[in-house]
């Protein structure tokens, strides 16, 4: 198994990459029965909104694998039971849900049990690999936004291998323009409270040996003022049908301070991100996260143990903030984006 | 002596809360040698614009009523050499450099040892007392400025009673409108890399009880657009003659946001914030400080090992962003700040 793949499906488990543990320690976990599964996506072991919805469908496949269901209705059950567990995990990204319904879509009565299970394996599957292709072609659309050689880069959380099954969404624009010989150096914001841009995003960066700077949350100012960024990449976990996303808590803080220092602020994510049933932010809904996630760093309380804590996860960064989508489809006007759906 | 009081004089050396050791512990430190001065402001046991310049004062006192010194001119050369060595522990704050010039003007060659001793003395608690009234005085100036009934205030970095020797400046203005009955909430930002929110702002404010909440720094913008924030009131480090303001890195960004949302943004300094020599931001040094503060949280790797980091103390807001500064001379329009230093 690759070091650099973030999923690997044996044919019964995954396999994952323990993300709550990086970058101390790398740790594989196997998960196989539906509970594995369920806290693997709601503690964070697995994140990313394109890799939970990768995760969900291995789910729902480990499950009827190991459940000895002998009819289609009582697979039928299995697979909406499996669901319906794995949709309550997280709330904001709509990958998740697309996938739990593209695997819940594909039973087909007409089939044997056996062969349901064989057919739902292969779609899982094909979602991993297509989520994969995807990443390629984001990356190389991405990377020709980039008009300027030695570019200076910035983003948030982490969007990269370990957040997909390919190269990453805005990380593997980064990569794929990196490769291309245009990036001087990446700027990561720390992503507090989980700290994805630290632990995750410095991680990988480092393991490819491309020059970046860890900076907390609230120097992006001061870098987009003193050092100058020339371009922001940023991934997404749900994109309304008017150009409104989603995505980590500080990115609609990034988009604010970029507009101020005119830097170009692309969102990438693959055209399943786009929630077609989603008029605008204000529809989305935004995950609050238990409060001591904000009161604690790695165990360590930072605050007063009866403090309250506001925990949003997310936030909405508004359409007009946005320059361009960068989707495997190609470049969209964020108002335009519901081009990248339309066939 | 009052638990609510930063710093206190013994007559020989300064007793101190060493402020790098909460919210887990409460422990008061005694400052007596030169060393143990320059290393409590280097290593942040005490902070806060106003306490820096206060420590430093006690620090050259403590260190010429040690020192066996019989002559005016041996007296003069270690009082220049106190002030050289506390000069050098921080570079932003004007506070310090302001404090250590004031004790040294003050030596007077027809004074004996004995009497310049007594009159350095009798200076650094004036500074320390004119502090704790000029507090005072902010506190009655900033609340002036709330107009609402239960307002929702946001504010950065600490600024309060551990800031300072009185009831603070930003935070005091807080207090001040908190007993009058003005106060609904208080949001504090953690204020990474070193949680002087997290870790003395909620610290004060839930001693004292007043409603408050923490949230990640990058956390501003969702909660000005989602629950509202009526002002937000910062410190400042250094205030140029143009009102441009130095303070804790994140408040640029705050003042950023603030513009988008329409909140009043509020500078609380002293007027011994102001540099008359400094003709605008630029002119500001701006401390970089150890990328290991970034790297890790209370000890805690947050990225791999080699990883780089930037660590900006501090960031500049342009005055354009600014609402009003409060002084203890009242509130200024921050191009007007001149008239905060003419009398």
């Amino acid at each position: 198994m690759s070091e650099l793949r973030s999923i690997e499906w044996d044919g019964r488990c995954a396999v994952i990459i323990n993300q709550a543990k990086l970058p101390g320690l790398f740790e594989r976990v196997r998960l196989c029965g539906l509970n594995e599964f369920e806290d693997a996506i709601k503690s964070m072991k697995v994140r990313g909104a394109p890799l939970i919805g990768i995760t969900a469908a291995y789910g729902v496949v480990a499950h009827i694998k190991s459940s000895a269901v002998q009819s289609f209705d009582d697979l039928k059950m299995e697979v909406e039971r499996a669901v319906e567990v794995l949709r309550r995990t997280r709330p904001t990204a709509v990958n998740l849900f697309k996938a739990l319904e593209r695997i819940k879509n594909s039973l087909e009565e007409g089939l044997t049990v056996e062969e349901n299970i064989r057919k739902l394996e292969k779609i899982a599957i094909e979602i991993d690999r297509e989520e994969e292709e995807m990443c390629r072609l984001m990356g190389q659309n991405g990377a020709e936004v980039i008009k300027k050689a030695d570019a200076r880069v910035m983003t948030i959380c982490n969007t990269g291998f370990l957040a997909t099954s390919g190269i990453g969404t805005a990380l593997g624009v980064i990569y794929t323009a990196n490769e291309m010989g245009m990036i001087k150096e990446v700027y990561a914001l720390e992503t507090r409270p989980v700290l994805q841009g630290a632990r995750l995003t410095m991680w990988e960066l480092t393991q490819k040996g491309i020059p970046s700077y860890l900076i907390t949350d609230n120097a992006a100012a001061i870098v987009m003022e003193r050092i100058g960024i020339d371009y922001i990449f940023v991934g997404a976990d749900r994109i309304a049908i008017n150009g409104d996303t989603a995505n980590k808590i500080g990115t609609f803080m990034l988009a604010i301070i970029a507009r101020r220092f005119g830097v170009p602020f692309y969102v990438v994510a693959p055209s399943s991100t786009i929630d077609p049933n989603c008029p605008d932010g204000q529809h989305i809904p935004i995950e609050m996260r238990d409060k001591e996630e904000v009161l604690n760093v790695f165990g360590c309380q930072i605050a007063p143990r009866d403090a309250n804590a506001l925990n949003y996860a997310f936030d909405v960064t508004p359409s007009e903030l946005i320059t361009g989508i960068i989707t495997e489809r190609g470049v969209f006007k964020p108002h335009e984006i519901k081009k990248a759906i339309s066939d």
